[in-house]
């Protein structure tokens, strides 16, 4: 009973929420002059539903993929992202990262896991940043709520993008859009890995399942629950109390930095809406 | 007589300014849970700032500065920023970006020379953020608001920080500021560039000078003028549609990914104050 109601409350209306992000997609990217989208593809589900979306929204011909191995990245993950490629048609490019994270380590000496994690994505970042301005395409950016809101992301890597179409699903409904809108199967049941080493999976790394923190999140944020409702739901006060710390201590990677007021107009306090300022 | 005009527009008080940005940082900066800074020295005005301010807040043992040249750099840029190191006598590392850049060009191919800037720019984001991590010390920006509005900046790369004591000064104010709080006068006075390429000059390549734009900018955004007050006070029509065209099209870069709205609290739409949200 309890799974039941864990899929009514996150489940989605998958036509509408799909119709609602193609639009999104096309409307907001051709707004800004460019048809075109270039998407980092890693093989697991967030970046093939991205995928999946953009070619509905701009035309496979639009959409440039490019796959981004380290040397020790697992080979499945390639695999998946080239069946994602061949699903949709789209074109894309190999580049491997090797030589330029391992140029960091050489110029800064020995790195540990976490750290090499981040200068992976931000390579990646910036493979994709050069991909954007050569192809005129924007960077669609494939971060769903979830890691958005546990920071489970490398600020300025992975989370750099133009355009989010996925910033406001749970990863359990990115796993439901995924399997509508026909990702491939393998992609969507695998054990979800940002692959920065061996054996990595997400849910062994968070301490909990996107399930259960999908169901906890859902009505900290969206329903704006107290901590004493949430454990009359049955949460324990221990998970809420976790989860609460690790909102509040990666708040840094969802804002803009900090910037000292000292005028009457700020940027990104007191203007922020070029896009309705004209002259 | 325009000359003492834009000099009472965007005159500043000094000593109330620095109290100010010094207070900014020292509370902000604690307010997370540490006390160092780590700054991108470049040889520039507004590094040495960044950094003056920052030792100011948090006292010298606590600022690290990062030299970061690239074989085409300047020699002088390093040797500015050695300046800053010495007068201030904090700690300084020294680490040459070129064989990650390198390593892009080589994995990449050919890249023009704009885009060959965003890649310097980026592995020195790179750098730094990895500071960030093994010093447990804040990236401190150095991004002002003249740069900042006419996006003459990398996204993700130099203007990618935790805090930004510089944002809402104009290039003009920067200038007073470093000159009031004692950055060496070889620095102030020197021509501005990004030393992306020999010869490079930011007032060359933007096409107008900071002390025309700078006047602009500040009765456009920060006074809101309109475009026929902007024409009676002698700015040309053709100098306020291009500044206006620049404004509008770097948008992006001063603004978080768009995130398609799908639920009812969506972050950096409805979901923005983890500070004050306490369970």
């Amino acid at each position: 009973m309890e799974t039941t109601g864990i899929q009514s409350e996150l489940s989605l209306n998958t036509d509408q929420v799909r119709k609602l992000l193609v639009g999104f997609l096309r409307d907001e990217i051709r707004n800004t002059g460019t048809q075109r989208a270039v998407i980092g593809l890693s093989g697991g589900v967030d970046s093939a539903l991205s995928a999946f979306l953009s070619a509905e929204a701009l035309g496979k011909e639009n959409v440039l993929g490019v796959l981004m191995p380290y040397k020790t990245s697992n080979p499945r993950s390639q695999q998946d992202a080239e069946l994602v490629v061949k699903a949709l048609g789209i074109q894309s490019r190999l580049v491997d990262i090797t030589p330029m994270v391992d140029a960091f380590v050489s110029t800064i000496g020995d790195v540990e896991r976490i750290r090499l994690g981040n200068v992976m994505a931000r390579q990646r970042m910036i493979v994709l940043y050069d991909y954007s301005v050569r192809e005129q395409a924007l960077v669609v950016g494939t971060g769903n709520k979830t890691e958005t809101l546990l920071g489970y992301t490398t600020l300025f890597g992975d989370n750099a993008c133009a355009i989010n179409p996925l910033g406001d699903l749970y990863k359990t409904q990115v796993w439901d859009l995924a399997r509508a809108i026909g990702v491939p199967r393998e992609i969507v049941e695998k054990q979800p890995s940002a692959d920065l080493w061996e054996g990595q999976t997400d849910e062994g790394e968070l301490g909990f399942s996107y399930r259960e923190v999908d169901r906890l999140l859902y009505y900290m944020i969206d329903e704006r629950r107290t901590p004493d409702e949430l454990t009359g739901m049955g949460f324990s006060r221990s998970f809420i109390n976790a989860v609460s710390i690790i909102i509040r201590k990666t708040q840094f990677k969802r804002r803009p930095p900090l910037i000292a007021k000292v005028s009457h107009r700020t940027v990104n306090l007191d203007f922020r809406y070029a896009r309705d300022w004209g002259i």
